[in-house]
């Protein structure tokens, strides 16, 4: 099972990464989402079947078994690669790239979702909608100086969201302990389409990492 | 915007689409695994990432422009291809193939979630688990002979969820008029790791849609 490993890299390091994985998993991106849509012949499509396989037998020759884990850079900052949401070899991710607003506890996102995130027609999953509030208020809840997991998560579809263009947001409304109360929204042009609450609690593993590497949770 | 498209085929031609569709999106799985998990060199990377925008170049020759929308079978049954769950053309559903039990109201599925679906370290994404339960969950809430959309969805993360083998279920709980409440789990082998309850509501455009065509509902 992938952990958190100490593998701790330069600056210089991460750029040089983010320079060789971003255009791997932006095209693997692009790829999915034209596979959804393309009306290229059978044949062309059993073509490039074949191709893709060709390509994950090359990534094959050497890989680690694990999932990639949680690895951190010389400075302390995480390396999550391999994140659902926002890891930078995770072509499931949008990506959403969250920004921190630590004056008001507050973490943001532009982004768009296409093809690939579909619930009903032309419209976001809403379980999308969920996934990916769980990460931006994971966020929150670590401005809120208590980084968590998720306890509880509570979504309210106040209206369909549709694919394209949209923002995310989750602010700290309340500490108390090890508890971090996160409140936010999916909003389009027209408005909130997704509210949701989500209570983060910080277990015990964490507590421990905290006191050991307390500049991994500034 | 994608739409529910009047393109109703048969038996024979779906399963044609899934011979034909099925390995794609299957040796794309196994692509955007294996590229969070490879240590292959930097020139290699680079060589699979110009042939990854060749394969995007070709299907891209005839796509349609908007997101696959959801069309229908002969026989009346949903293909939602594009469906970021379940759907047969889209790489990001694990997939999930959600099986019903009528005569319990339930739906259920026994799936395997990778590297590309993980939060904490060796772990699934909190949000991925709200994903796949929003969806089972609709599904269970259509057995209840309410079809809908959710209107508020809660999970509880009673401990972390290993990457792996997994169980996900939802049952019909109550059925009120135009709402049906769900309530289900995901479990691993040692048992439940996340509880949810959502509240399924049908929109109007549903009820009209559902006098039109009764058997698209059943």
């Amino acid at each position: 099972m992938a952990g958190y490993i100490n593998e701790e890299i330069s600056p210089e390091e991460v750029a040089q990464e983010q320079a060789l994985y971003g255009p791997l998993t932006d095209g693997l991106r692009r790829l999915i989402d034209v596979a959804i849509r393309t009306r290229v012949p059978a044949d062309e499509i059993q073509s490039v079947t074949k191709e893709v396989e060709e390509l994950v037998a090359r990534l094959s020759v050497d890989a680690q078994e694990e999932s990639f884990g949680r690895r951190f850079t010389q400075d302390g900052r995480v390396r999550n690669y391999g994140n659902a949401v926002m890891g930078l070899r995770n072509a499931i991710a949008p990506p959403v790239i969250v920004e921190h607003d630590p004056e008001n506890k507050r973490a943001f996102a532009d982004f768009h979702l296409g093809a690939a995130y579909e619930g009903p027609p032309g419209m976001v999953h809403g379980g999308v909608s969920a996934l990916l509030l769980d990460q931006v208020f994971g966020h929150a809840a670590s401005l809120g100086g208590s980084p968590g997991m998720t306890g509880t998560l509570t979504v309210r579809y106040r209206r369909p969201t549709p694919l394209g263009d949209l923002h995310i947001e989750g602010r700290v409304e309340k500490v108390s302990g090890i508890k971090t109360t996160v409140v936010g929204h999916i909003a389009d042009a027209d408005g909130i389409t997704v509210e949701a609450e989500g209570l983060f609690i910080l277990p015990r593993w964490a507590r421990e990492l905290r006191e050991e590497r307390p500049d991994r949770f500034e």
